[in-house]
């Protein structure tokens, strides 16, 4: 049977992991994020030596994912140095020998979702993670999508929630884009501690739920996704999901006629089907595909 | 040679057009839009006459798109309330018994931009028209997006721009949505004067390439196109464009990197290709592919 590589490549860690033809997981292991010289040629050892048909590579960004740049292949403009121009996909060809594909990691992991998971059957979902960053995966006619450079949702502006106490938002680019005001680190700074130590009842809550139903709200009137994923660390407080929900009716105003708005977004605003497997998976489904 | 019937239907006026294999239009006319009771035998009977193979119909919206909904082919919410849940689409196939294809105005004109215009030999493309109202067409993957409903890009919301003497909008809906903000009745509204009356040293231009801005910059951010033209009344004002992609490379902070971005964006924020034609020959290739 043939095996498939699989490797979510994050800026704290990287995952590797060898599934089967059916997608089932069959070894996994992961590994610090050092600098390329020192973690390339461990992660291409892993791989060679479970001889692998394809490799899938589920990447942090931003990328270049134009096959006719020069630069196709590399990590762009990230904050982590040693990465930056890094030629992710070439260098993995090279050194394997093998046909291997890369994505942004949250475009795998929305994949991976359409394919197996809480958009299973349908044409179209957005993926959001909402943790360190907000990063947003975006696939439409059944395939990601990539255009001008990749879907960077998490970087669209919003407009400061009623009361909210830190205004201006962290994000370097933007101040006051959905990253800058709702990731976890957004959210550290503005209450001095962190998402998982704030009770339900803590205000924060309603201000977090607002900045994320402004992504929802204008997603879907921005491309019409026919559901809508958070994942990530920060979503793992569940009682979001019914406010940002509300939230989201209330400022779509009753433009959008849809079942899925009569039913309250209750099936559309959803979690992951795939719970923290998404990631591994699109990167196993990239494998699959190269 | 066989004959194809293109439908721009419009709130105002509905344009018939009768076109060859190659896309030429052999004969156009137009009706005032009154009630379907009223204008639809005069349409069928036009295409009727003229022996066409199929019909593609670019209509206002909202519309029911979805092929397994019980009301497709249906305008649905129109404030036009004489046309509300008609179906224009099952309509026509009835009358005229040929193969007949419906989408958006506006995603018809997408369409046509990005099969013979400004976005010819590209994969993606949002084509906006600022005028009456404010709406958006989106093609990606090479195919019109429809998803939960359409896109309606002209009602996602932006932020009061710097000075505005009426930041609270005018949608019904979504009151400071750009809609709300940057149509004609808006601009007509805020100062009591219509667009075409505004000379270009009027500060009203920087108000409005604002918000045009706000939505460039959130659509590359959310869903990476291509390329972004932008039609309709108001885009006549040809000194707009610099303004707004000078206002849109601001809003994205450099985090965007990309040769369209590097160039200033004066290939990629861009007047349509197919001057006011985009919707009528986005109505022919709806029949053509019907």
């Amino acid at each position: 049977m043939k095996r498939y590589g699989a490797l979510e490549a994050g800026g704290t860690k990287m995952v590797m992991a060898v599934a089967d033809e059916e997608g089932k997981i069959l070894e996994r292991t992961s590994i610090p994020t050092q600098t390329p010289e020192e973690t390339m040629p461990e992660m291409a050892a892993f791989f060679a030596e479970r001889s692998v048909e394809a490799l899938g590579i589920g990447c942090f960004g931003p990328l270049d994912l134009n096959p006719a740049s020069p630069s196709y292949g590399r990590i762009t403009a990230t904050p982590k140095l040693a990465w930056r121009n890094y030629p992710i996909l070439q260098a993995f060809r090279e050194k394997l020998g093998i046909p291997a594909a890369l994505d942004t990691d949250v475009n795998g992991a929305a994949l991976a979702e359409s394919v197996l998971g809480a958009a299973k059957g349908l044409d179209s979902c957005l993926y959001v993670t909402v943790g360190t960053g907000i990063g947003g995966g975006l696939i439409i006619h059944g395939k990601p999508v990539h255009g001008l450079m990749h879907p960077e949702i998490g970087h669209i502006r919003v407009r400061p929630a009623p009361g909210d106490p830190m205004p201006e938002g962290i994000c370097p680019y933007h101040g006051c884009c959905a990253e800058g005001m709702a990731s976890g680190p957004s959210i550290q700074k503005r209450w001095g501690v962190s998402a998982k130590e704030l009770p339900p009842e803590h205000p924060a809550w309603e201000t977090e739920a607002d900045y994320l139903a402004q992504l929802c709200a204008d997603a879907m009137l921005s491309f019409s996704p026919e559901k809508i994923i958070l994942g990530g660390g920060v979503m793992q407080q569940k009682f979001l999901f019914p406010v940002i929900r509300e939230k989201t009716l209330a400022m779509l105003g009753g433009y959008i006629s849809s079942p899925a708005v009569e039913a309250g977004l209750a099936d559309y605003i959803t979690e992951p089907g795939l719970g923290t497997e998404s990631g591994i998976l699109g990167a196993y489904l990239l494998a699959r595909q190269a």
